[in-house]
């Protein structure tokens, strides 16, 4: 593996003296900023993840604040989720489309109050899309990246850590809600969200100098937690079935290919671009679906779409794949026509090593 | 320095199997794709590019396209330059700027015909930025990513091995201008560009399947003017005075801040985003510039903004710094104030591992 290079255009984030103290292995560039990717080892981090608590450098997780009169019209353009029923202190998962219906970003939305949201993005300069609408439409709404940088507790003890910096309290945040607690005198919004399935909180720590008095703090209050320094973790992602944006789905793909058709409403999401492009996707269904895939033998990583046959005909891809320590099996995600997607349809893929025997899974591994 | 993770949300490109089998030793990321940083080390990449010539993945360089009859009314929209004169044959450097004139990116474009064009973009998704706008203001026009990845020939010996796969007539191509050259039976765009100062040609490799046989033919033609992979070099650029996008500058910069107001023309520039407020910019005048700055002593590689003051006073920043062997100085690009942009003005770079004395350069080190 080479080096990164890094340079003031790789952004270091809040948390990056931290996240180096504990001796980050790897990073990846998301959003034009550092994510680490490993600590200790790929599958030792995986182990740990499932067993104590981490915590997680996401300031890569941008924001995108819309605020004024015009935000939350603004909002409901952005999204076929149908956005009437959000109110102040809920997350909502917010798939953001083209007029095509090509998926722009995957972000998290956090609604903070009839005029005011951010939008948590995934990696691509979703602002420039918002700013563009916002300025041609002639909106009255301030589009822009406050200084906000998400801190991510997870883990299955995530919820003692909390409650021993946040009080309490913070164990009856029910899941997509967020509230704001005290820490060190002031006020942060803790949403119980995260991008895994084991649990936990994302911190949005406005204003930078207050990343690492947090990070200590957690560090510290966790120390008989086995608290340790984490990030997002590949395999307990791929069997937890989370996508990533730009590695399993990109512009290509509608939110219905990509198993998010329940969160679009196209009939009532009103005014929302991509309607009409999606009005017919929801008529005729998908033709082609993201879907768990087992895949046998050795693996490399996977660096590029892998094809994925049924004899000589091209049915699909897979797009990230790891070794599961706890399923002792290959977990792949990967993206099937509707001719090949049913549970048990054994398929070739073509890894960068050479083909592989694989079978089409009912569920993702939970 | 950590490893970089790969996956295919970094995208690697058509010459990637060039540049592993050269022996890349470091990446940035840049579009979501894979730039190469260093092969042998940047001093020694720094000399070579200065005596020979060198081939460049610079397919990170992405394309957004813009075709049909609003293409030329849309690409004056996302400029302050005046594109009225701008033929097809030619190459614009085309800063962008939003609504309050801040930098989105500086892209060059190339005219293909009256209603096409490429706009060859820095490290942002420009791409969101031009579709917004093509959407709200139902303007007839496709906007997209097209299949096209530049490969750059830099150095004193790019004419000779351009010549040698191209043919003699490519010598005549003027700076910024392009042609269509025969390569292995097919029409190739050849444009006279490049991020060096060392001259050099910019090939707009149309289809990935044509990347690795234009690579290997250049490569094989060029061995006896010991042509080598090689990448844009920090310390050729800083000397030449090459902008960063990201690096140097951001959406906090106006053109005019970057040095590039002779690239505003607002009061022809009709319809451009940003007019009114880049008109009263080129009223007032900047109250901070891009200037060249020679610090003294050791100096840690340039992270984060590094300020620059006087006495207690800040009175700028530093973005870029690298040792210059051939000046035996270090050379830096910063962002000073008015009061302190003259040269010969002594100031107080605080790097990362402590303050340095510093002067304004009269001019880049060329």
């Amino acid at each position: 593996m080479p080096m990164i290079s890094p340079s003031r255009r790789l952004r270091r984030t809040p948390f990056s003296a931290g996240v180096e103290a504990a001796g980050v292995k790897g990073y990846t560039v998301y959003n034009h900023m550092l994510l680490p990717t490993v600590f200790h080892s790929i599958e030792e981090d995986y182990r740990h993840l499932k067993a104590a608590v981490q915590v997680w450098d996401v300031a890569c997780e941008r924001q995108v604040e819309l605020r004024g009169p015009d935000a939350g019209r603004l909002m409901q353009m952005l999204t076929p989720r149908d956005l009437r029923g959000m109110l102040p202190g809920q997350c909502y998962y917010m798939p953001t489309v083209d007029e095509t219906g090509g998926m722009l970003n995957d972000p998290v939305a956090v609604k903070l109050a009839e005029d005011r949201y951010w939008v948590s993005i995934a990696d691509s300069d979703l602002l420039f899309w918002v700013k563009g609408l916002a300025y041609a439409w002639h909106l009255d709404v301030i589009v822009d990246e406050p200084d906000v940088s998400p801190l991510a507790l997870q883990g299955p003890k995530a919820d003692d850590l909390a409650a021993r910096v946040f009080g309490d309290a913070v164990r009856d945040l029910r899941f997509f809600r967020y509230g704001f607690f005290d820490f060190d005198g002031s006020q942060m919004l803790v949403a119980r969200s995260g991008y895994s399935k084991q649990g936990g909180f994302e911190i949005y720590v406005e204003g930078a100098e207050r990343g690492m008095p947090l990070w200590n703090a957690l560090m510290e209050a966790g120390r008989d937690l086995d608290v340790r320094a984490g990030c997002p973790n590949l395999i307990e992602r791929i069997e937890g079935g989370l996508l990533s944006y730009g590695n399993d789905m990109t512009r290509d793909n509608t939110p219905h290919e990509c198993g998010l058709g329940r969160f679009c409403s196209t009939q009532t999401a009103i005014g929302c671009v991509g309607r009409d492009a999606l009005l017919r996707v929801a008529k005729d269904g998908p033709t082609r679906q993201i879907r768990p895939i087992c895949i046998d033998g050795d693996l490399p990583p996977c660096l590029e779409a892998w094809p994925v046959t049924d004899g000589a005909k091209r049915v699909g891809q897979v797009t990230s794949a790891a070794s599961s320590p706890d399923f002792g099996i290959n977990v792949a995600i990967g993206m099937l026509r509707m001719t090949h997607w049913e549970a048990g349809t054994a398929l070739t893929v073509h890894t960068s090593d050479g083909p592989r025997n694989a079978v089409v899974q009912e569920e993702f591994w939970l």
